[in-house]
């Protein structure tokens, strides 16, 4: 433990040095999370066919690496053959690195650097690689285009994270991610400065990683689709090279239907077991009463461990329903013996024995909320997925502990709304100082019930940057227009970094209605959004096997349109709009009127657009009386009552969602006609 | 040799079995190459969640590679999750192949397949694998977007190819290209059904392959970029995979300045020699004349021949100047004392020379035109590119050749060009059948002073297809209209083979303006082309460390949507056209005219877009005059002889290239105005 508390040390100062810091960020900078600090220079350095990096003091193969991603990102950025480094003229990027980060990557490294620009070079410092790491990502979005060429505006940036701990959790349980995927989730974290990847890799409906020692986990429990332990090494150097740790969980006692496949002996029921195709809560449970689950556990927890160097380990540990145990006698005796109350007591009882598992292999237990229990060791670290106070609980017990309640971007809810989730708000404003420290960042969680390979990456993209600017800039920094503006750079920035999400939607769009042009299409779908938080689940019923190539798995989770537009909508009802505005507004009701006579004829000929056809027409509709809101407010001549109420009525329907899609301007123009009333 | 001849053997009796066969090709079926024969049947085949492939008799790991291939492909088509295959239901497309093909892939091998698509079952089946590669590729063609889902018509096809050689070759010289690029070049060309990958290996700006022999070849000749030599057994066995021979180029005696940088002695000047940055023909040449030449390629061929397992061999030997050897007093010397007369003749020796060590190590040699001399042996393979007649000679005299002429896809010429090039037109329709036997089918080739990594894909598809289709179809598959029309859905269906032309092209237009809002930037695109042939070396100066970032190089060498343009201009003016075309050509005229008025104040942000405002004034004035020119057809009233004649003359200035661009709608507008005459 005198590890932990050695880097404990240097986290409390990294975060001492941010909060303490007056905000000096420039919010000129189109970047993406805005840094601790920076002032402007006068000019700007120009990126041109003799740009050169040169890395001087320490090195390391790590380091040469990052420069050749870095000159190759850069390449694709500008068009500039930048690869070609043996012309003429002095390198005009320095690194400068002070020495190595740690082995294997630790909570709480210094992760500062300092980059200063000037019109003729550029120098890049840092302690330490991971700094050098970011510093580079920075650069890279700095990068604008201008009369003058490639420009990077003159600045001296000093910037070092928040929060020391800043995740993204990819389920790979529920739809198998391939490598590829992971790797350009990697890509996009690096991009963005997060440094933990936390794996989901059992589910109910996979088992996703080989084991050696019981090797029918991922033979019966997989469908085939799991990652060798090789696969999982190259990864684990894919992400250290990125500056971010991999932490895998293996959810337990519950969310496991897919290990008792093969080593149905685990569980506390009859079984014959299936890998389950639904989704959901589900019975199926380890039998925490059995010493041979804990010696199975004990040498899976001993491979694994071995396998993934970090320090942490994550057990779950959440939505555990209990009923394998309520219906098993034996483990009813047991409990009674025991006296173990109830199936919390059961489970904290569990959670405690295989805690003592991983920390006999050296490593510290990650659970969920639901581990948190009286007893719970303190070293134990929650991670927060059920709000804000089970966070500040944690803390003031003295566990450590991070938040993902507000960043489940699986739940198709706007940037803004995970943007002002902050891991030190609510409950947690209200700690000690040393409480507060408890708390080490957060992590947004891609649940994958209802994303694919294909699609992950949009729902990924853009919107996680928000969270990562949360974790990683000061706490002042919280103007949603500036994030937004800045989004939509780092958004195209992403695309130089590997993320292909807007092809995807491109692709996705012409497999739709089977043609390549899909003009119409897209205007159709610049007003809609998926349902938001777990109305998909209400509206159909899906599983393992269900196709998700319809419009709602094609449509960003949050549409840039319709947002523009109910700012637009925002300002007309407050008077406060300008004829620029007001133009604006009417233009894009137009479009979306007109739309639905060319999108018609063409919605029959596939059977994946057929469910549009009342979509369309729906916004036809909207847009109409959006139109007649405008003139009536811009004439100032109220419409009828009786075509208001009608109006009314029409909206409110229009609320609700058809094929699974929300149509996002009905808002906008519930707005409009509410501000028509005298 | 008697492989070879058994080989010719198998592939006569193809040529036969295709040439005689009558064509029932249905004109319906939106795929790519055409088959041999199709004939329809009645309903189709809907591809759904149950659908599940079975390998029966003959199968090999490569063909469950092919499978597994084939349904992430298909998956990708169609958004259903086809890879969970343990679904209840029997399988329904069965593969059926009666044996193994060569363990090396050998020209002539049968690849010929039978596909019947009936409602219920589709059943694929082949002599051997190379067959059952191709049919997977057109039933993944043939998948149709339709009300009732994703469906394939029911079809039985007996397909086989007309010529045995159908290649494409890649210059990794002069750029080199990444594995992915490579990776993704025979992904595409699996899709249409090539069967060689010509791999330019070597050229004056540099060497691109790993020698173990003689590692300075690589060390300094490459820049770094190079291929080791397990990287290239790589690409040889995912070649195999995909029913592709690999043929490596090594470029000489000229085209080899690259090598002299490591290895000057082997050249015939008194070089220090450098890495060529520049484009064109160069003097430095190797010496013909020295022992120690051959004694170098004898060892080199060695090391080469063993790394390729293909039966053939490419020398180049295009190009080569002679300069170098006019002024070497020795060289003078030995072409006296030898009899050699001139730098043609010292280069059929050095030829002859070479194609001995080929001969050695049991390869067969292939060269460009220019080894083509009255005693080059019979069994070298001449590759024309100076045109048909050189083929047809090559033919007469004996030997084998591959027509390269007219499929230079990297001049930028419209897919049709391509398509009218015949290997057996022209000098090669008057020879005998015996003769006309020795044309074994083409290759295009993608030289790449003018592409990079980024964009080369966009050179090479979707146009390329119809230079597989020519080499695959029948010859009497001549149909310009159906071509295109197939094109566009074949280029749908690249996209979901990994192709990302589309995608890079909307990045490409994103960087040139910083935004990513390229909507009127698109239109001024669509409207534009690259100069043709080798035009664009004398609009500008280009060596390798140019950009190649520009408008220019982000175009596709062919606008669709100026085609369609001309189409209906021609319709107009030869009085032909409907209302509904009249329309169309009047919208679009109108997009290009008002399109500068929204597109000037965003051009000068950007220093890659500033050139473009003379290019979309132009685009504008031509637009206008188009207009006018429609009004006067349609009213049938002449404009004034003086403004016709500023319109006429506007319109010629407007043929020459700004910014490296042409404007394709003016030969259309042209075409509007001439028939407004009287």
């Amino acid at each position: 433990m005198l590890s932990v508390r050695l880097l404990l040390a240097v986290f409390t100062s990294t975060l001492l040095f941010t909060t303490s810091a007056t905000l000096q960020a420039d919010t000129q900078l189109s970047i993406m999370p805005l840094p601790a600090h920076a002032t402007s220079g006068v000019g700007s350095f120009v990126v041109d066919g003799t740009f050169q990096v040169r890395i001087e003091g320490y090195t390391e193969p790590r380091l040469e690496r990052a420069k050749d991603r870095f000159l190759a990102t850069l390449t694709s950025k500008t068009g500039i053959p930048l690869w070609l480094n043996n012309r003429p003229g002095g390198p005009k990027f320095i690194i400068k690195t002070e020495g190595p980060s740690r082995e294997i990557q630790q909570l709480g490294e210094d992760e500062s650097y300092h980059l200063a620009v000037s019109p003729t070079q550029v120098i890049l410092s840092a302690p330490n690689p991971l700094g050098i790491l970011h510093g580079l990502q920075t650069f890279l979005q700095l990068v604008d285009t201008t009369p003058q060429g490639f420009t990077v505006v003159a600045v001296t940036i000093d910037d070092a994270p928040r929060f020391p701990w800043r995740g993204l959790m990819l389920d790979s349980g529920r739809h198998f991610m391939p490598l590829d995927v992971v790797r350009q989730t990697l890509d996009g974290m690096e991009a963005v400065k997060f440094n933990v990847f936390h794996w989901h890799l059992s589910e109910n409906q996979g088992f996703r990683i080989e084991s050696k020692t019981y090797p029918l986990l991922q033979e019966k429990g997989s469908d085939g689709n799991y990652y060798t332990q090789n696969q999982v090494r190259d990864i684990i150097a894919y992400a250290r090279d990125r500056g971010i740790r991999v932490i895998p969980e293996f959810d337990m006692p519950g969310h496991a239907t897919a290990w008792f496949v093969g080593y149905p002996d685990l569980a506390s029921g009859k079984g014959h077991y299936l890998i389950e195709r639904k989704w959901g809560i589900f019975d199926p449970a380890m039998d925490p009463t059995r010493e041979s689950t804990y010696e199975f556990l004990d040498r899976f927890i001993g491979e694994m461990t071995s396998l993934f160097p970090d320090a942490y380990f994550h057990i779950g540990g959440d939505e555990c329903n209990g009923k394998e145990w309520d219906t098993n006698s034996r483990i009813q005796e047991y409990m009674r013996q025991h006296n173990l109350k109830d199936d919390a007591a059961l489970q904290a009882y569990f959670t405690g024995r295989v805690q003592q598992l991983v920390t006999k292999r050296g490593k510290i237990t990650i659970g969920w909320d639901e581990v948190l229990q009286p007893d719970t060791p303190k070293d134990v670290l929650i991670q927060s997925w059920r709000g804000p106070d089970s966070l500040a609980l944690a803390a003031q017990r003295g566990n450590r502990g991070i938040l993902s309640a507000g960043y489940y971007i699986d739940l198709n809810q706007p940037a803004s709304q995970h943007y002002a989730a902050d891991p030190l708000a609510g409950a947690a404003a209200k700690l000690t100082p040393e409480q507060q420290r408890n708390i080490l960042g957060g992590e947004a969680t891609m649940w994958s019930e209802f994303v694919t390979p294909e699609n992950v990456g949009s729902r990924i993209w853009p919107r996680t940057a928000a969270i990562a600017e949360r974790l990683w800039s000061p706490k002042e920094v919280t103007d949603v227009d500036s994030m937004y503006r800045r989004l939509a750079i780092v958004s195209n920035n992403l695309t130089h970094n590997g993320q292909t999400y807007e092809a995807v939607h491109e692709r996705m769009l012409q497999r739709l209605v089977g043609t390549n042009d899909v003009t119409s299409l897209k205007v159709l779908a610049s007003a809609l959004e998926p349902p938001k938080e777990y109305a998909r689940e209400s509206l159909a019923s899906y599983d393992s096997f269900t196709p998700l190539n319809r419009m709602v798995d094609t449509v960003p989770p949050e549409s840039n349109r319709a947002r523009e537009f109910h700012n637009l909508a925002s300002l007309i009802a407050a008077g406060k709009a300008s004829p620029e505005q007001w133009a604006q507004a009417r233009e894009w009701l137009i479009l979306w009127r007109d739309n639905d006579a060319s999108l018609q004829p063409i919605l029959p000929r596939s059977e994946l657009t057929a469910e549009l056809e009342p979509v369309s027409h729906s916004l036809n509709q909207t847009a109409v009386i959006g139109l007649s809101a405008l003139d009536s407010l811009q004439n100032h001549k109220p419409v009828s009552e009786s075509v208001r109420q009608q109006q009314v009525s029409f909206l409110k329907s229009a609320e609700t969602p058809q094929a699974v899609l929300l149509d996002m301007i009905v808002p906008s123009v519930e707005l409009l006609l509410n501000a028509t009333t005298p």
